[in-house]
């Protein structure tokens, strides 16, 4: 079977650029010295995983309890949950535990602690806690020069039935960037943040073992990870064009992309609709600062996967891409059936929309991958 | 089992709002002498539309060749296919013609009827197309103007492999509205141009069974139909934020929620982290022309479903959804664990999110629909 048979829209790996992408960010964190634990939550393919971590079991980072799950069923023994669990979730984050060589889990609240701690006495395991530390992107994590976040280290640590495994933090704010050298700047910043934040708890006479940051732009960015230990990149294994237009990579490195196919053509209007919509290439705005025109994809040539200029994913609607061309673009060269590559603005949430990973070599379809969905 | 033991994010829809919902359009359709054509693209759901045609079995419509098959195999009969067909479909849609009562395919182009035409042909089967046209949303559809859509009209009626079933529209430009008025006036527009096609096309001697027109702002709003045959709204079963904010319905009439947890609680930037991210919710821009601080959701109270004034969703990343509260809102009133509900800016993409639809009666889970998924 090959990329002209398949069914359409069909979301595709290309597995040459992954393997390339995998051991590329595998060579790099050995240069700089620190442990890759990279994000499953992008493709949420267990086989992705396995050729990023060049064959072994872990270690990896992942967002839901469905891939910790996933994962552990799929031989994977070293997991790190890095969003702050529900405080509900002890029973089963205990059960995972008592399963995997070791679990990890995100918390920055006295309360998901104290819960944590009760679910861990009572299923007789030792549960191993991260504290998750804002650097700045304000989503997640205690603020690292709060006292408070001193004495919430200490809890954890004091706990007979909880391990204070060490902090993380996620420099989501390198999605601001507009090129490599901002990247490189959150880096320093979230890697100096906590380097200094574990350095206050040492003096406070806590032992800090793990100290994990990343993002794709960061770990792709930075110049070097000085007291760091571990770094959480995901999106690196296929990238996007959000990637790209930030300088993480190029567009040439984008491993990920949705087959789709002319549905209309209207020349007076200088449009077409193709059969990518909302819910084939999820909606994400793209580096709008970067690129205010950039539009929800970057349309491609299929065979090729250069980009075709003048060419703009202007509106998505849920089965409908609508795409808008240039003056000096005549859409009649194009009919219905002809088919389109577009790659995802954010191809951790496109991919999430299906059920299914056409997975090609050149122009070859040579497996398919089903992403471990839902929560 | 109720509302607080899901698992969160989950998809919630009321059964009591969406039979509600559902006997009002088809009490108002009735009154206003049009048949409905409900599109179920909004649930994906058999039992929905089950209810939605007060347990008869079609007409429905349909936005993917997958809820085709998937409601033809749960026995409806009577189904059109709202999308221009792709003309790689035609032996797939021959095979379903075969099948079902009725069966109707959008086409606005030439090139799609010769492929239909032959797929047709070689089946031995006839086709029903509707000839697509363009009201003024520009997404979809011929020029209702132009000779050429007379032309392509005549083209299909001559065939002696395809039936002209008739036209159809979709007055998407009814999104742009600020209140019922504005639906009001393009619903008018909307009829106003099919009439009048179906005038030109009736003129140049052809038979036009079908005037087929909807939306959900159009359908709610319009004052009559006069010369149109069939309406096609669909979100109007479950509604959500965004056409509540239009003046579709009430906030009260909105059926669907997604139920999600408080994760994390940060009170000096008055935020909140829940775990209802771009996954649960899906990302819709919501009625920013509306409501410029619209967020990408409405939160409201678990138990009672009221707006909680001063919290905005501002921001959804894959597996979190950042809440900030207004000055005058203390965060700390809620913690891990606390439940919020949330209803989704666009229904018909958030329900597009979730394997499991969880049907409740008040606080009581009664029964677990699963959305037709996919192409």
């Amino acid at each position: 079977m090959h990329l002209g048979d398949l069914d359409t829209p069909s979301l595709v790996i290309d597995l040459d650029r992954l393997r390339v992408n995998a051991a590329a960010m595998r060579e790099r964190c050995r240069r700089l010295g620190v442990r890759l634990r990279p994000h499953v939550k992008t493709t949420k393919c267990v086989d992705a995983a396995r050729i990023q971590l060049d064959a072994t079991t872990g270690p990896i980072t992942v967002s839901t309890l469905a891939e910790a799950r996933g994962f552990a069923a799929e031989g994977f023994t070293d997991i790190t949950y890095a969003v702050p669990a529900a405080p509900s979730s002890g029973p089963e984050l205990c059960r995972l535990a008592g399963e995997l060589e070791r679990l990890r889990v995100d918390v920055d609240h006295p309360g998901t602690v104290d819960a944590l701690e009760s679910a861990a006495r009572r299923a007789g395991v030792r549960l191993e806690l991260m504290l998750e530390a804002d650097c700045g992107d304000h989503r997640c994590g205690v603020d690292p020069r709060a006292a408070t976040s001193i004495e919430l280290a200490r809890r954890i640590a004091a706990s007979p039935d909880l391990d204070f495994a060490g902090i993380l933090t996620h420099g989501g704010q390198s999605y601001r960037s507009r090129q490599r050298s901002d990247a490189a700047t959150v880096a320093e910043l979230e890697r100096d943040t906590m380097v200094a934040f574990a350095d206050r708890l040492r003096s406070a006479g806590l032992e800090v073992g793990e100290v994990s940051v990343g993002s794709t732009p960061t770990v792709t960015a930075a110049h070097h990870f000085d007291g760091v230990t571990e770094v959480r990149p995901g999106n690196y294994v296929v990238f996007d064009a959000f990637q790209a237009a930030i300088g993480s990579c190029s567009v040439d490195d984008v491993a990920c992309w949705v087959v789709s196919e002319v549905r209309g053509v209207y020349p007076q209007r200088r449009q077409l609709v193709v059969d990518a919509g909302a819910l084939a290439l999820s909606v994400d705005p793209g580096p709008r600062h970067v690129d205010p025109g950039c539009g929800f994809g970057l349309v491609c040539d299929l065979e090729t996967g250069r980009p075709l200029s003048g060419l703009t994913v202007v509106k998505l609607s849920q089965e409908h891409g609508l795409i808008q061309a240039d003056d000096d673009v005549d859409v009649s060269m194009l009919a219905p059936g002809d088919r389109l590559r577009i790659i995802p603005n954010h191809s951790c949430l496109a991919i999430a929309c299906h059920e299914t990973v056409h997975v090609v070599e050149g122009d070859r379809l040579v497996e398919r991958w089903r992403p471990i969905r839902g929560w």
